[in-house]
């Protein structure tokens, strides 16, 4: 039994983390933490683990955690987490950390776009980013793993195998993102105010949503060339899912047949990628560790569309999915 | 032209108000203000506004304020009106209010329900409450109305003619209703935060909604006799509508028809009140000033079930009704 | 392994049924039927379904679903069930049944609400209600379970430990439910359509929804005495979820403390009911086979909150859980 | 007062009509269509309508229909249209018209997209279509008046400045355009069923929306040259509004403040198009007849992003607006 804890557990990633945990056969959530100084159970937090789980949040530091976990799932903010990340790793924990800390291989590029010095900088690019579908070999040993962003999750997914086998171009590619508002977080803001938001739709974040390196850098590195993505997040009126629709242009000749093909073949033996024929609606993976994509071809522009529920393949899912290849448990155990 | 202030002028029923407001031929909105020190154009709080109107918020006293209005709606929250409200009445403005600070008789319910010294107390007792289905030759000529709430709006207007006719027993009476999420107002708080309430259904406030004071203080003075209610609220997962399901006891033998007749009736020449045979859905009158009302019964209790748009009937139209009537204007104009 | 046997796979409830028992390691899901002629994979009409089972809807008779199936999960229309049933049970197969033909215990009680002769008569009364917080013992070896409805599971909860107690009177119980779209089913109907029902709010039925015997059934088999209730059922904008809101007079003195405490100590070892202190919201309660139950005590009116997910413990959860006690697994296997 | 006929009048478009029309102060409903056979009131279809209108629906022909009315607003099926239309003019009335039928000039085009024959091709090419913005003079005297699509309408007025100045290339525009549920219409179809289609989210009809040959028509008039667009709709679910999302090509230098001081230019006496510096969502133009745009320049593509109301400006408020110039109130009268 796999002893976990959980840090920054108040939020909504961390809530899905513990519902599928709580169906791991192998894992044994211990500490849960936050920075709240009165230790309230987590059902009071989250009323829906009410006689589901008998913790407190603690406010503990990585000495405390350490002595109670061998695997740290991180739901910090960005920033929080690299300060205690080498101290989790040489008491001995594993960390899958839901942060962008250890996504980009270059603190330059985190600086620029996350407004903060980076503070383990040394690491950055020698963390395996925990996508399984592109880099499942470097997670099974990985002491600490870079959980993906949402986005970039239902992105890459989609064009990672069409760059790969050189069907479109790297550059010029348009991605126009739409999401759920649980994406935005369980920090009190005007505009996921319900009044504000229900029954409206707005894109946001224009040119500058902080998914967009990681995005590049990733297909870059699928691709083995320099990816430019134009990046546009919209939040939609409804709790989750991602979808999100991708123009490319083709190198040669393409054909939807040639598509669906080329990414059935990629995905042939992935539990949770599913290439289909239909137009995927995102209520479809809802709830799941899907990613459903499907393909078109209009006007010679090749157009992906991907969906995800955000929660679980855009975050907590994928960590337990990650989690399931680090120790050696089957890949879809409690997903 | 009657020249209109509007206090706190940065939440929904304000927001509303400018809208019903802009479409009035004798009203001109000369000044809107807000506690807000850095003055922001009216459009940047409400970007629907835009190019609309051309003011800026200001944090203004009653003097300022009454030297450039005629009248003045108040939606300040619960307190702050009172110690404002003789001032403006002083300098001449006749004042419409949202809070409920002057729709209770008396002071010491007021301190117990608000749980706050009421700072105008000699007036209580001696404002009209401001629904013209039972009170309009008193809102004629009123220097102050106390416009209704919306729960007891949605309330009053269903039971009140039952009681005055005294086809239903004034204690016993079960009220069970159901808003939508803009009646909760525009502070940010957990239990408005869109992913926590969407696609979710909860009673709040049950036995202590604040309401209930005045549901029954206007039903025992419509009655003449001494109503009691059980009052509970629920959150709906939409924007905007109350409904309003009441259960009472007949007094002698009841029919569905004999109650119909007598809603139709009593609201015979009414303009925003409309008795209907079908079970209506707060759909039916969002946007609109309409209050729909049908009954039943049913094991020889009566039901009624009424609704309305909490933001308009339920507030800002049911405020513009009570101008009208104030100003001489025909009562539905820009309604 | 028992092979079962989905009928009528093409609504909600069967979907859900579907994605639950891929979970159950000792279920195998061998037969779906439905009255199309074109037997399409079941994907293709929940396409949340794609890759995760193989099988196509065909158009069978009781002798070939008996041939295939040990236990059948019958999510077929009201009237449809009982004229296949006894085949079914002939053929040697138990059967969990969705629908309200074997609910009550009077055949005429039958044909007044559902308006139609029923097919299989002598059999009521004599099959157990599937609702195992009250009669687990007759389910274990009950080769006919039939499947509570989905508000009769809300409010039943909530009600039966208290009159069992004696500390509610039995009549004058007055249920105002509150349900999302998804318990309307699968069928075309203008009141769901999307444009229709979003953003409202109404009630419906009242006085003469179906559930309402079947509520007043078990609550006097429960309680041994003759309940009667006013049912009121509403529809709310949301997909999912159950809230009833019960209001019934108490035999004697009440308080809080002490409604809760019977609630706690009739529920001690009930492994899918939760009583809390808070008001329960039925988010806290979707996508588990949880029941979230409250009360409070208002102008000596003793007032009953519960929730629950209309297609989980309201239905297809409830059914693997009689599945469970049925075929000798751990009653929460899977949920 | 102008006597109005609508035809078809039981859809969305018809209903937001009648309720803008009861406004006008020179507008006089006399005339409602439908083919049903029950002649049933319009408040029975429409229950938001109860009190305001007093009329039935009528199976009538044209002439019928143009004894009783001089100007018709046509909501009916595209198809239909076409073959009434030469009656009503001949009859001397005047035709706003929201269906297809006219809005192509070509009826190749038409059979092409709409999959059947035109019957009236001959007036085609010869038709206004009728967007202020754009063809304000030629709407005043026309006889015939095709009202724009909804989405056309929220992508060519974003578009139509820089194309007409030169400032894009009419080429490789991609189009992402958002839409809410109403959209769709009043015919149920399981897409648009509640539990279907709440919380989730869909691209439909990639490369083979109708309003593709529309939008490149007008564009291509309005920048007189070849205009070409991938279109890529999808449903989100929300009651109203469209957010489009183009991406195109910069001709030369652009910069934000550039493109939206053209905008600004392009619309300084446009009562309904408001540029805005900041992203604009659909709920602020809810209810109301407004377009709201704004631009963005991303790694050398220039983005627009407008939204307007689908039902208001995207169909009954654009004919409303149509009728008060051909009419010669003020354009904005009703609005």
């Amino acid at each position: 039994m796999t002893r976990i804890a959980i840090l920054g557990a108040t939020g909504y990633t961390a809530l899905e983390l513990i519902k599928i945990l709580l169906h791991h056969p192998d894992a044994e959530i211990t500490t849960l933490t936050s920075r709240q100084e009165s230790n309230p159970p987590i059902a009071m937090v989250h009323p829906s683990l009410t006689d589901r789980l008998d913790l407190c949040l603690e406010n503990l530091g990585p000495t405390e955690v350490a002595s109670r976990a061998d695997c740290v799932f991180s739901c910090l903010p960005h920033g929080v987490t690299a300060s205690l990340v080498p101290h989790l790793l040489d008491a001995g924990c594993r960390v899958i950390d839901f942060s962008a800390d250890y996504r980009l291989n270059d603190s330059e590029v985190f600086e620029q776009w996350y407004g903060q010095k980076h503070s383990d900088p040394d690491r950055l690019g020698k963390v395996v980013y925990g996508l399984p579908e592109l880099f499942r070999e470097d997670i099974i040993d990985a002491p600490l793993v870079a959980n993906p962003g949402c986005y970039p999750t239902s992105v890459i997914l989609a064009l990672a195998p069409l760059l790969k086998k050189g069907m479109i171009k790297p550059t010029e590619i348009i991605v126009d993102s739409k999401s759920g508002l649980s994406g935005a977080g369980r920090t009190l803001k005007l505009t996921t105010h319900y009044a504000e938001c229900n029954e409206s739709l707005s894109a946001y974040n224009i040119g500058r949503h902080r998914h967009t390196p990681e995005i590049e850098q990733i297909l870059s590195t699928a691709g083995n060339t320099n990816v430019e993505i134009i990046f546009t997040p919209h939040l939609i009126p409804m709790d989750r899912g991602i979808l999100s629709t991708a123009y490319s242009l083709p190198v040669g000749e393409v054909s939807e047949e040639k598509l669906l093909d080329t990414l059935r073949e990629f995905y042939a033996n992935e539990p949770f990628v599913r290439v289909v024929d239909h137009l995927p609606g995102t209520k479809d993976t809802m709830g799941t560790n899907y990613c459903d994509i499907t393909a078109r071809v209009v006007r010679n522009r090749v157009l992906t569309i991907s969906c995800i529920d955000n929660l679980i393949k855009g975050a907590s899912g994928a960590a337990v999915q990650n989690f399931n290849l680090m120790y050696g448990h089957d890949e879809t155990t409690a997903l």
